[in-house]
């Protein structure tokens, strides 16, 4: 079975459709960042609260990904930006090309953000470039402190880690320090921030990364918040 | 791209693979079940107290998958029973492959149950078939409600679902009713349990469910419990 060269080939192909959204994304000065996780670890939850705390006067806009269901565009609709669920029928990531026909009627200069939220799955997201200024993942506080050893390559090729759900820390065995120590140990650049959207905690810190990314990639363009 | 065909002649090889697995575990009356969830779900946790609670006389075994790192088969090694690490260095999945490659010096005549803990992923390891008698998706109460129905696949093909963390229901926004009856529409017949591993809850009625099963498949052996 020739598998490896014809992923080669599928993997290219993704390659060049991701090179040219990127070089759309420079020139409008579009940030985007690329939301990855497991199912379940609030990537919808963190996105909603992001909303939330936006004036409704920012360029923002959402694509999110689903295997099946509309349900994650429904929530995050609700507060006023363009959002567009993706739903990909089975596969188990977002790849390239959805995201350019998907972004097909947007005028990527009418956006400063554009967040995607990936299918939930640690593993295969990992292995297809959709554009973005910067990966992000997201690890709960439910699903145990090895999992950057694990699931190395997510954590590897993400700029951010997200640690969720912390208000669940005192009634789960989850050792925080632990957690940080193996992110670091994949990728010792990695930055990482603490978060509860039930409480709010980190949500500041959020904002202000997303803020400081943004800047980044068009610094002449309006502040976020 | 030429994918589909692709994935079909390695997913009829998978079959051809996977089928002679389960004639093998017919004949030496195993009962192979294939266990299946998110990252963190606590399927490790699971086998912990399963294999705890099992009489040291019994005939079970144990491939654990994982992408990367041996901790799983170290956690499970230490209940005295032969454990297995499979790491696939990536891959998303275990396959028959895997599976038939690490069983090759153990003797399926000595094993009444052989548990696989599948990778980390809610997806992929749905579309592999390893010759087990039956799947097992797992779904903790962090995880949210929807999942049976944005990942209806897995639900689909398992027989049972294991609602797991509930002593967690008290501190999250999860509705157990919805995530049954979601789960009872991707798949009707499913029969669902809820264990809490850490109060113990359900745990009885989990290890009644593989007895029951295991009897189905060789009434002659000696109980488990």
């Amino acid at each position: 079975m020739n598998r490896v060269p014809l992923e080669k080939k599928i993997l290219g192909e993704n390659d060049r459709i991701a090179a040219s959204l990127r070089e759309r994304y420079r020139e409008s000065g579009t940030l985007c960042v690329n939301l990855i996780s497991s199912p379940g670890s609030g990537k919808t939850t963190l996105l909603e609260k992001t909303l939330d705390a936006l004036p409704r006067t920012q360029r923002v806009a959402v694509l999110t990904g689903d295997i099946q269901t509309e349900n994650d565009a429904t929530r995050l609709k609700r507060f006023g930006f363009p959002v567009r669920q993706i739903t990909t029928g089975g596969t188990c990531h977002l790849d390239a090309s959805m995201i350019e026909r998907h972004l097909a009627d947007w005028s990527l200069n009418d956006i400063d953000l554009l967040v995607i939220e990936n299918v939930g799955n640690l593993v295969c997201p990992s292995s297809y470039d959709l554009g973005e200024a910067a990966k992000i993942v997201l690890l709960s506080v439910t699903e145990g402190e090895d999992k950057p050893l694990k699931y190395p390559s997510i954590f590897f090729k993400s700029e951010l880690l997200v640690i969720t759900k912390t208000d669940l820390l005192p009634y789960v065995p989850f050792n925080l320090a632990a957690a940080e120590e193996n992110a670091k140990r994949v990728h010792p650049g990695m930055e990482i921030l603490r978060v509860s959207c039930t409480k709010g905690d980190g949500l500041h810190e959020w904002l202000s990364w997303l803020e400081r990314r943004r800047q980044a990639q068009a610094p002449e363009t309006q502040a976020l918040v």
